[in-house]
């Protein structure tokens, strides 16, 4: 996995399955051209980070050994990519930040008018849930207990105490002089808690029980990741062009929003993002699941610090 | 419980706790205003219809019994309302049906903003799946399958097939002279499915099986009040004052949107929610659950028909 023809392969097929299951829960045929809207929101974009992470969380702890298992991991994986595009559909709105272009096209807002976004968005978020909870005809029979935990984790990760929560600060802090507690409190929220909650959730597919070491391990690997993630998010919008990024570059420095650059310097946030790097590789090393078992986790890890756009 | 003194206890009763349940449930602490604004979003405010179809229906299959079936029935009653309440505060966005008024009181985005309501609204939906699906260590322990079915059941009725569904059809639909059966459609989805769905969970917290002659006529009776309770709400729309109603009147015919009144006349509507009326009474007698249990759910519908704002 450390070879990046391995890492290629495990990557696209992964990405292959999670695209091709999203194809189908998206509904095509939802009325009027809300289901347009939606699979436009989620269909081929986005590097699919959260997906990943979750199924190399399964992978890691042996869940995807099982027709069940592997079916639970795709649904969660599914489930965290619609809550993460319903939540850039609603971000990118008028009211929000306003934005026009996101992964190199026009947002949901200016291609279907602000209503039908905002209804697109509300329906991703219903869908993420509806993709956790399977009928029992439906699928591999993914063990009602286990949908239950996925909702639990994806639902606390999603609200207030978690995305919905940090973008409220998000708001509250533009022009403000956020210190960097506050600005790690926003982060671990806005986007940590789902990084964190994919690589839970991925666990959870394995059965993992949250006293299990490699669950507190899993966790720390997700809450490193989480903000490692936005750090380096925030390099790249100080440093690289929108061309490269598929969005508006330079936008937070631009509203007067804190950021890592404007807190730590831009050499300062590299040095942060590789020791969350490195305390990330510690933990996946104490989690007790073996290097060939997190090799998926571990080459992600790189991947997140060490990504240009 | 014919008697409205027998009907007025009852209601009041299941109010209370449904109020204070969302008081602890909906969190104050919330960051920056977020906390703030889905509160002013969910208490103390409207009938609690969805909540009091949940807590009838619990209580006509016996789920109240034991105190793990009533702490489900509690948690289902407050994420159905979780759910209407995202729904208005979004609909009532400028974007939607720039609404100012709801239950007498300036909308969301009128006291917060519309990026907070917007926020919020977000939040509460997430909380609504939150609250379903407690932990271990909270509550009286709700089975972790009958969360998983909980969450199924609402995550349907609020999606694109439900409540976002209809809205977009309602969306696309001013102006447009539709037909009674898109205007059926639109109704069943919009306002109809979370409505149904509040008495399937209620019978689901007592364990009725999908397969059930009890789940059928329940869910009969939970479809002809979904449907008769928009047609009074267009009947109202048409003949009650702002005041009564706690919101704009009229707004409706004002914005060309098809209503039943406009589509049967006054009397036709009228008759055709009698009719629904005499529908969900004869599905409650072919229940099997008896008249007694019933009887929360017979006094309900009755009141649901006759209301006056």
């Amino acid at each position: 996995m450390t070879g990046s023809a391995v890492w290629g392969r495990w990557s696209a097929d992964v990405l292959a399955l999670v695209e091709a299951a999203l194809d189908t829960w998206v509904p095509a045929r939802a009325p009027a051209r809300l289901g347009e809207a939606m699979r436009y929101g989620v269909l081929d974009g986005g590097k699919r980070l959260r997906a990943l992470l979750v199924q190399a969380a399964a992978e890691a702890v042996g869940a995807c050994g099982t027709p069940a298992g592997a079916e639970a991991a795709l649904r969660a994986a599914c489930a965290v990519e619609l809550i993460h595009a319903y939540s850039l559909v609603h971000d990118d709105m008028p009211c929000m930040d306003n934005d026009v272009l996101r992964r190199g096209k026009p947002t949901v807002h200016v291609a279907y008018g602000e209503a039908c976004a905002m209804l697109a968005g509300d329906a991703m978020q219903a869908l993420a849930f509806e993709v956790l909870t399977p009928d029992e005809g439906e699928g591999a029979g993914v063990d009602p207990a286990l949908q239950a935990r996925l909702v639990r984790l994806l639902a606390r990760a999603s609200g207030e105490s978690g995305m919905a929560g940090g973008q409220a600060i998000d708001l509250a802090s533009v022009g403000q002089a956020l210190d960097e507690a506050t600005l790690r409190d926003m982060h671990q929220r806005k986007t940590g808690a789902l990084l964190r909650a994919s690589v839970q959730m991925g666990a959870a597919c394995g059965g993992v029980a949250p006293d299990a070491p490699a669950w507190a391990a899993l966790t720390d690997y997700g809450h490193a990741m989480g903000l490692a993630f936005q750090i380096v998010d925030d390099v790249l919008d100080a440093t690289q062009g929108s061309d490269k990024l598929g969005k508006t570059a330079g936008k937070d420095a631009g509203a007067n929003k804190p950021t890592y650059v404007s807190l730590l310097g831009l050499e300062g946030a590299r040095a942060e993002a590789d020791a969350l790097l490195q305390q990330a590789l510690d933990a996946l090393a104490r989690s007790g699941l073996g290097a060939d078992a997190t090799a998926p986790l571990a080459a992600l890890a790189e991947r997140i610090v060490r990504r240009d756009h």
